[in-house]
């Protein structure tokens, strides 16, 4: 294990939280607030990064072991230096709130211990929805991209980071992968910032509206969330949005480069636009009764679904008082989450495809034992160590969601609050059902419920397995 | 496809029913009911069955597909014609409840749609409780048993009908593996009804208790389940044999001829019991509080850990009021069930323990690519086959969970009474939380629910397969 190389890398990660802090501190100045908290966080990561980023790594090398164990620090590190802005201007007063909405924050979940979310400074609020933004494409591939780095080895450091089931680079150097995954990103939020000036909302909730919907966080800046603007512009802007959010950033590389056939024939794409389709009419059909138009039961329909599947969490109706079938296919889609390679958490679809086919292909070998057991995706196989993670990646979700909501139940809400808060958590929804649906937060939670909670949304973001590892007596062994 | 042994086998199946109707019919004239219910069904499935058996199949060869084929359609069959008694003495009027309630009676789940039990005649009581016994060993099994077959074919029968991710062989010849299994069965049986009869129980409440309870099934003949008794003897017997029937009959194979080592250190077994002690340990402190001394908060705790861990889901505390975290940890025993080759339902503790330990070894695996991906059971290794098998069985699982309980949600009750419904059917439980808890039964659902419902005990009790077997076109093709 390169120890000098892990802290090396947390110093990075310091340094590039110290940059981070100074934007929301501008904008505290600009909006006449204090800019203390946030000047003292930066004054506190900038030294502890300076210190450690100035360790000398006798060796460069960074393997499977090294990346898992950087990218989940790095994350524990962010998030707990992160809650500083909170506590220092005592906004957040409990160390366990902030550290909660901080994880939330980083991790994209988007669930809130606020109460009033409007009693929030504008740094503060900027603040919460920087960390979203840093979040959905990752801390650590931010850092590739900005930083130069030894060759290859990144590339470790990236697959612990990115989500799906396997991760590909665009292009030979991951640096450069980095770098129009950042760019892509970039010109997307702008340009959702934009049309959203362009409606009813101020410059202020636009780019935090566009941050919250880029790392499909869910974070708002009102109390009503997105339904406070009441704008139907605003409502189809962020739909449409969410579900670009929610596609493989590597599908918008090949549109740049003209690859169109690619794009389309995608099948993970052709699922989750046709889950959308369907999810968006048959609930639209089950809610038309409380709407006197029927096209605004398909606009609230339709946002909510994005707002599930691409696991951003934002709100314009209250699905939580929406009929049974709406509601549980609602949970449905907190399962699989959007597509593999995007911002969005939960199990991501091509997931969800791979163990369909897994266990067809298991069904085809029992009836012919002879027949080769072929797991085809976009045309070409799914090699068996990746059918095999990913069916390991099943057990570990629910498993963690059988246990995080059998702790939580100890505080003795109903079982739809503990289920549905663990699954959001661990999902990166943000609001569940019950008492943590639409209208709810997470602030009657226990400290011990709101760890359990943060850990989840930790595993869910970083999905699973670096975390494990950090766990595993083997990842410590010297060697 | 062998389409006439197929035939010929239903025609046995159809005898076999015939005969097992007669015992109620016997019942019902001793306690001087209308024999006529039963005897008109035994008409009919006598000459159906008598019929069909003459078919001639000029080769007798049955290989896996003809094994699922027939034992899916045996139980279709024999849950049809089961219904006549019900409707025939006009006491479970509706052919949907009939059904619901047979095929809940074959698959051992115990749900019931009627309100009061104890309005029933005897000897539909009888029969209610018979289904249990037969459907718990198996059909075929016993089929097996009693009726010479050729060779080795029998064997892909006992497979798609017997339970767990592997099944073995106790002696080399498969017939008098069914016929060992079948006394060791019966004798528990009987000593279950003895044990019930010196308590406060009568012969009648005596047998049927030990029917439902070996059958793991949950059939009661009281409105008030097994607490109608009031009797803390009655409670630990059954208790005690729900513990037992939820044991791999293998392993009572072992004691019976002196391996003693073999019994012990079943690895399954001791997770089985492990769950137990630490379920009913922390439930009863859970619960404590209720109870004035805490010895009848432990037998309470111990009765219901039992009865949803064995899947029998007999009932003496209504659970349904228990705080939540008893309740949850209730709902993740409903997924796991009890051991492989048990009369019980649910994934069964070796299914759960390999997807443990595959999930781990894709730990192992992430960290060392280069290491051996082993799973091992008992000390021996796990092969690839039973590893995948299980794995899409996890996933088939979850999927029939989720979208039986998003029709059910059409019905339009709570989320937490769609989503036990579903799971307590599909894992053979009985009764869930909320409208269809402890007190609660499935009356008030559309025939639609009823008969997804019993589409879910179905494919839990053949455990998935050998039913999603039947729907492939693969399973039809000629060859």
């Amino acid at each position: 294990m390169n120890h000098r190389m892990i802290v090396k890398m947390l110093g990075r990660v310091l340094c590039l939280e110290t940059v981070l802090v100074l934007v929301p501190m501008v904008v505290s100045i600009c909006y006449h607030e204090s800019p203390w908290p946030f000047l003292i966080t930066a004054v506190i990561t900038g030294a502890a990064g300076l210190l450690l980023s100035r360790v000398k790594a006798t060796r460069s090398d960074i393997y499977a072991r090294e990346g898992f164990v950087i990218v989940v620090l790095s994350w524990i590190v962010l998030s707990l230096l992160g809650t500083l802005p909170f506590l220092l201007s005592g906004e957040i007063p409990r160390f366990i709130d902030a550290l909660f909405e901080t994880v939330s924050g980083f991790s994209t979940c988007g669930a809130t211990i606020l109460t009033d979310i409007e009693g929030l400074s504008r740094g503060c609020l900027f603040w919460r929805s920087l960390t979203h933004w840093i979040g959905g494409m990752g801390v650590l591939v931010f850092i590739m991209a900005v930083m130069p780095m030894a060759g290859e080895y990144s590339m470790h450091i990236m697959r612990a980071e990115f989500t799906g089931p396997s991760v590909g680079k665009l292009v030979p150097r991951a640096r450069k992968t980095a770098i129009i995954l950042y760019l892509i990103y970039i010109g997307m939020t702008a340009v959702e910032a934009i049309l959203l000036v362009l409606g009813p909302m101020n410059w202020f909730d636009a780019v935090l509206h566009a941050f919250s919907t880029a790392g499909t966080g869910g974070f708002s800046t009102r109390n009503a969330s997105v339904g406070a603007f009441s704008s139907t512009y605003v409502d189809v802007v962020i739909s449409v949005f969410m579900l670009l959010f929610g596609i493989n950033f590597n599908l918008y590389f090949f549109l740049l480069i003209g690859k169109f056939k690619a794009f389309w024939k995608n099948e993970e794409l052709r699922v989750y636009l046709g889950i959308i389709v369907f999810a968006t009419a048959t609930i639209s059909l089950c809610i038309r009764a409380s709407y006197t138009v029927f096209g605004e039961a398909l606009r609230d329909a339709f946002f909510q679904v994005m707002a599930i599947i691409s696991t951003t969490g934002l709100v314009t109706a209250d699905f939580n008082l929406w009929p049974e079938y709406a509601r549980w296919l609602l949970v449905i889609l907190m399962f699989s989450g959007a597509c593999a390679g995007s911002t969005s958490g939960g199990m991501k679809i091509s997931r969800v495809l791979i163990l369909f086919k897994a266990a067809q292909a298991e069904l085809r070998r029992m009836l012919h034992p002879r027949s080769v057991n072929l797991v085809q995706m976009d045309g070409s196989r799914v090699d068996n160590a990746t059918v095999r993670t990913t069916l390991a990646f099943l057990v570990m979700y629910m498993v963690i969601l059988l246990l995080s909501t059998l702790i939580v139940s100890l505080d003795g809400f109903d079982l739809e609050t503990n289920f549905t808060a663990s699954l959001a958590c661990l999902s990166s929804i943000g609001p569940g059902l019950s008492m943590v649906g639409a209208t709810g937060n997470f602030a009657m939670f226990s400290w011990l419920s709101k760890l359990v909670l943060s850990f989840c949304m930790l595993l869910g973001r970083l999905e699973i397995f670096p975390v494990m590892m950090l766990f595993s007596p083997h990842t410590w062994k010297r060697g």
